[in-house]
């Protein structure tokens, strides 16, 4: 049976996280006050979810298997003589994480709600320093209304997986998990005007309502950060990988604006900004200026990011290649929904967005497939091939067509001719012609992952989600650089 | 194909719901504005709930078979020659009835809460009466939490179809759906004082406050209303049934809180009650006797009860015997959370309680199997007979027992044959006994099914559950009778 055997557990270093985490959970309660106490208790719930996510996962995966849940991992060979379910990797592990995720979070509300907490920090004040009552009372409600959004996710992340929706079908249904969110959103009145950048003030005026527009975007930004993940995946690791690289940089910007101890300022004037960034000193709060709502806004984004970091290194453990468990479509639908919930409550939208450049790429060169123009498998990952272990760009008609596959027409449509042409002379995609009339075809399938292989090279499974994460990482330098070198161009300071 | 035909949809019907139920939905937008506006709007979305749930079941039984939630009936005889798989019904649909009821629960929420709907029913008041703003704003949280809550047993009880828990593990498992609760009713400072009883006033005083032990008591309601349904189960209808009727007990009991428009008594001295019982005019809002707060608690409970009224009714269309699908444990935990947490929410845990008389009766019916004193099969439903399509009291254990069959030792212990003896004296089972030794060797499976059997005998699937349902309506007359005629026994009139 231990023929993929688990990774191994390094129960001494794991269990002495157990008592940092519960003092951090407990810090709030200690004198002197911090001053911001709630951040304490929720990276202590992060560690203990990364403690309960690394354990979980391989103690529930057998009990996957036994219910269906999993599958052959299809890039990698393995001596025909074993039997077929010896080599089953459990699936859509992703629910362990997710469950853990949103039931961290659950616990987390008493620390971060209870009048207790919130009046010992109104009596005693931090020595210096901002002292943030994190969340109004009032917002609880908007709390909840995500956490309901992230458990509609969950929900419906895992009937995906049980019940195996066609992935062009279930394009909308994050859509119903942002509901919740919209609800609550109108029912507290939400704030849906948008500032106008520079260019376009002169028709639109410096602020423009978008009333009902603003509903739509943002259930259309949950749809996308939903998606836009689940569609770049297929090779082991690279789904939670993304997901983390994201929640880290989110991390990395909601830090900007909360109120440091220690001073130092970042030189962004040789980024090309007009004023430098002074950390630091009483009531100074980084990008905030001292902005209360914008500290807390952040706060918020911080508590939901932190332990989404947790459960991703817990489960990138025993998904990282070779996979022992594959995420599912629950992983890819919790960590999209919750990244639209920080955008969408923490009015950071267009800058998650900026995290989310090589989704919007992948997603766009995808668009030909995704809407019918280019044949699409049912699987689009690479093709992997046993003698040189590497992986190759995949096909969109694969060598091997069954009877479902769907097939270039014998003289392909002007408007695919061109899409097609247009991509091959960007060389993103590499075209098959028919010898004697011209026409396309076949196609390499529209993915980023192919175009990292036609362009550097075919490589290993495990080099290739090495440079997904490198191009995440390098994206998200580049947003850092537009949004806080570039963003003077069309914004000026007054940022909402 | 069609062996087992889908029950018809009476089409021309149900459509011309259509407008009644947007008329519902509307009316607190319309001119004179009611008194309570959203309640037009709750049963306005109910009627929805209804007309989705009866639709999507039988259209969605076929995706469920396909993911293997499927299950034979084997309560009912077929022709041997008619292939398995022409024979399966579709398993765990209660998933589809409580997604419904939680959708209509979210997208109530503008309705109940926004505020241009609370601003106009603050602008024009009603003709007379109390008008109601429905919610405070701030219980918007409470409702998001409850709604937390049941999202939360919806994911279970499907996770539980999925993997199939042996019901005595999961006996804990609505402990976790009830922690959204408890954590926002902490944070919310719930009230965790209890009225003592007047016997009782000599030692503990008129209040006594629980603290930790009432957040205890909390999850072990959840817990008791969720198990007590899902061990009554088994037969065509049972479980939908119980529910139904319990909800529209609650309903009925709201009522009487309600403000209502016309006059009317309730001869209360008849049933041995010091007080008569007014309706109607101003400021009288039947036992709420003009407390705003308890108006506001029971249409709180109102506004949960009327959806679940309207999917239990829905599927119940189409589990009612001979069933076309099975509710799975997704149901039981749905409908279990949703009164706990009305009962929670709304303060009337004690008067819910005495809804759930059978439920009692057979869960402390069931404890010698429950808790190992009496060997307990995988399945205590009835055994079916095909030659009189009847259904017997079924044994403990089975004519054919398999591998792994539990069995009495060769001398059951004391205790056991205590038990079991006193059961058999009070006719609530039915003992076989070693000839030789007189040793307790087999027993009816201990439920109030088998009760019914062994007292009416033996009877069809449909003559049991329609008992069933009689005993539960019996059950909520007494309930009624006590709360409200003999409560003065043992509580004044101050009550919470």
């Amino acid at each position: 049976m231990p023929i993929l055997p688990l990774r191994p557990l390094p129960s001494l270093l794991l269990f002495s996280l157990v008592p940092v985490a519960s003092w951090f959970i407990v810090r709030p309660l200690l004198d002197p006050m911090p001053s911001i106490p709630a951040l304490y208790s929720s990276i202590g719930f992060s560690i203990f979810a990364f403690l309960a996510t690394i354990y979980l996962v391989p103690a529930l995966g057998p009990t996957f298997v036994k219910a269906r849940l999993s599958g052959k991992d299809l890039l990698k060979y393995y001596d025909k003589s074993i039997p077929e379910q010896d080599l089953l990797v459990p699936e859509s592990l992703g629910l362990v994480a997710a469950s853990v995720y949103v039931l961290s979070l659950i616990l987390f509300i008493p620390f971060a709600f209870s009048m207790p907490i919130l009046e010992q920090s109104h009596v005693k004040k931090a020595a210096e320093g901002i002292t943030v009552v994190e969340f109004p009372h009032y917002q609880l409600a908007v709390y909840l209304s995500s956490l309901l959004s992230l458990l509609v996710a969950t929900m419906l992340g895992f009937l995906d997986d049980v019940f195996d929706i066609r992935w062009r079908h279930k394009l909308p249904i994050p859509i119903i998990a942002s509901v919740p969110l919209l609800m609550v959103y109108y029912a507290e009145r939400g704030n849906t005007n948008v500032v106008v950048p520079l260019p376009l003030r002169f028709i639109f005026g410096k602020l423009i309502n978008l009333g009902p527009l603003y509903y739509v975007y943002m259930s259309l930004l949950s749809t996308f950060s939903t998606n836009s993940i689940n569609i770049l995946a297929g090779i082991n690791g690279s789904e939670v990988s993304q997901a983390l690289i994201i929640a880290l940089s989110v991390i990395l910007n909601d830090l900007l604006y909360l109120p440091w101890p220690i001073g130092f300022r970042i030189p962004l004037h040789l980024l090309g900004n007009k004023t430098e960034l002074e950390f630091g000193g009483v009531w100074n709060a980084g990008m905030a200026y001292g902005s209360r709502e914008l500290v807390e806004r952040h706060l918020f984004s911080l508590y939901f990011m932190l332990p989404l970091v947790a459960v991703c290194v817990g489960f990138m453990y025993h998904n990282w290649y070779p996979a022992r468990v594959f995420p599912g479509d629950t992983l890819c639908y919790v960590t999209g929904m919750a990244f639209s919930v920080v955008g969408i409550q923490a009015h950071f939208s267009k800058t998650l967005l900026l995290f989310f450049m090589p989704q919007i790429f992948n997603f766009l060169l995808s668009c030909p497939q995704l809407f019918g123009l280019v044949p699409c498998p049912r699987h689009r990952v690479p093709r992997f091939d046993k003698d040189t272990n590497l992986l190759y760009p995949s096909q969109a008609i694969p060598a091997q067509p069954d009877a479902s596959t769907k097939r270039f027409p014998a003289t392909p449509s002007r408007l695919a001719t061109f899409v097609v042409r247009i991509l091959s002379a960007l060389k993103l995609t590499e075209v098959t012609t028919d010898p004697t009339t011209g026409a396309i075809t076949n196609t390499t399938n529209l993915t980023i992952l192919n175009v990292f292989l036609l362009r550097l090279g075919p490589m290993s499974e495990k080099r290739l989600v090495q440079v997904l994460i490198c191009s995440q990482v390098a994206g998200s330098i580049l947003a850092f650089f537009i949004r806080y070198a570039l963003a003077w161009l069309v914004y000026d300071g007054d940022r909402r």
